[in-house]
């Protein structure tokens, strides 16, 4: 089994240089959700204790199986950990063996902002310039740069109750061609904006932005609520969106929408993807991409790295490990055993 | 997170003796079923295709998470490969980070045969000498090792269908002190046996053992049927035993427990384990533990091969891998990226 771990992926993000991997990560994800009806899909699997979650993230197609192991423990921080942390493994389902087992921290946060410039691309205005956070930490950079992808962005405000990771967002934002905003109130970082990201460690139901505070045709992607109980706009807001999804049946338990009706969800991102539901349909419009994460986005990044440490130029970047037993007679798992036997005979 | 390959496990064993590893695991298990009320249990969760099956198997208590990444091929064998190959991971519940990634194909093999050893304490005729064993595939040798820990074994007999199985099977388990009995039938396999195990690649609804070759208290142990539609036992065989599983819930989808109503459920195995319910009853009954496979087990061998790599005697064994990103700012994800644009910079 290939092992790439977080310095491989770096190697391999040096090398091809990291716009150049995002705009990759970008295309799988749309050509992976045109093609959604190929894949076998299911909710998550979380187990969910006083203080955080852990979530098995299983997806598959005719080739590849792959799943996400992630936790989400916002108190984490404190302690000097991350909240999120992830790695995922693909194998061939025509045998059931593993392939590739990677890290999955970083590659959550970039196929996490290809969500959101996926999303953006059909419900956004194509002229947005001004992108607004709230939420500076872990996933924020990696948001306006895979949005600066799909939009002419000019302007960016942002928000966030800790000042350090405000400080910390601006210092990684700096030079890079855009005017940076800090803000001291989520109204003034929403309200000129043209597309709002949401990406606070929710802890419960948040209500953070008031309708009244939006310019008319925004677009907003939540994506910071992805729990039962955790939410991070209210019903106000939500009332007045055209609300798109990515997996309805998963969405409805721990998205935005645990507050509101199936019949107030618009549809699911592949349906705008393929073409089914038309996006935005005109500039006056709020729309919102309720994301809470899902198994197909882990699938096609995974792919993708996949198939980069297949290539020659990438061969060398992963560890093999010995995890699966390699046996001259698959039946005889014993002879692991009856080894170590034979080896201890021979030092008596 | 600490790496523990097929060659890290093998060298534990060697150093520690595969016997005292068989007896602890054995330990740790009954232990676990112990606490039962303890643990976050669910069903697998199983991604099913035409030619196999791939599962994950999460488990968890308040220290420790795990899960069970598994597969269940059967033709897999006619291209050199093993059918079942697994690995397992265990985790910090307090933050979610992972501690230790470890290969579990042999570890499957030697938690399965634990639960055979556990059930037939409870089920089995406590001076059950002769055990026999449908299919020689390779669980069967563990399953004669760890029975023989529980039982004054003298005698096996065997039948598979591979004449090259039964082969392997017999040169394995020579010069260990029992007598060994090659089969041409089923019958003459079971036909004076005391205890019995199935452990064959059941394919669909079997229906090996005939009520009437059976003697008088025998105890099963079925474990090759464990997923939706595949059986090893009819309902003639069914109807008559004590049934006993893991957890109702999930061995009724997949089990010999498809064929039966829940009211022909005995009990399940950690109510034998805690006293709850009596086990064995007297000697004219026949017993069956229809085994399908709970991610407890595999929660118990994880655990107990965590503790062991902590332990100074085997802490040089594991490689630790970068898969968990270590940040100085634990919200700067983003400080992966830009010390590339850094390198990158100065390259130019």
């Amino acid at each position: 089994m290939k092992i790439l771990s977080v310095v491989g992926l770096c190697e391999i993000l040096s090398r091809m240089g990291s716009e150049l991997f995002f705009q990759q990560a970008l295309r799988h994800l749309e050509n992976d959700f045109s093609n959604w009806r190929h894949f076998k899909k299911s909710p998550r699997h979380a187990t969910l204790y006083p203080f955080g979650v852990i979530e098995l993230m299983p997806c598959s197609d005719d080739e590849f199986y792959t799943f996400k192991y992630v936790n989400g423990h916002p108190r984490n921080t404190k302690q000097g950990k991350m909240c999120v942390v992830a790695f995922g493994m693909l194998s061939d389902v025509q045998t059931g063996y593993p392939l590739l087992l990677s890290e999955m921290t970083l590659l959550t946060a970039i196929r996490s902002a290809a969500v959101t410039a996926l999303g953006a691309k059909y419900l956004a205005r194509s002229n947005s310039c001004h992108l607004a956070i709230i939420g500076t930490g872990a996933q924020s950079e990696f948001q306006c740069l895979m949005l600066r992808q799909q939009f002419p962005l000019t302007k960016l405000s942002y928000y966030d109750l800790d000042k350090q990771a405000m400080n910390k967002f601006e210092n990684n934002m700096r030079g890079k061609n855009i005017f940076l905003q800090a803000c001291d109130s989520i109204e003034a970082t929403v309200g000129d904006a043209d597309i709002i990201v949401t990406a606070t460690a929710a802890k419960s139901g948040n209500d953070l932005i008031r309708p009244e505070w939006l310019k008319k045709g925004v677009h907003i992607h939540a994506m910071g609520g992805d729990c039962p109980g955790k939410t991070e706009l209210g019903r106000a807001v939500l009332k007045n969106c055209k609300i798109v999804v990515e997996y309805a049946e998963q969405s409805l338990d721990e998205g935005e929408m645990q507050q509101m009706q199936t019949t107030d969800l618009y549809g699911e991102l592949w349906e705008l993807v393929s073409g089914a539901l038309p996006g935005r349909e005109n500039d006056q419009e709020t729309t919102l991409l309720d994301a809470v994460g899902f198994a197909l986005e882990d699938f096609s990044i995974l792919k993708l790295v996949h198939e980069l440490t297949e290539h020659p130029d990438y061969s060398d970047i992963c560890v093999n490990s010995a995890i699966i037993p390699d046996l001259s007679d698959p039946k005889n798992l014993y002879s692991l055993i009856s080894q170590i036997e034979a080896n201890h005979r021979k030092r008596l």
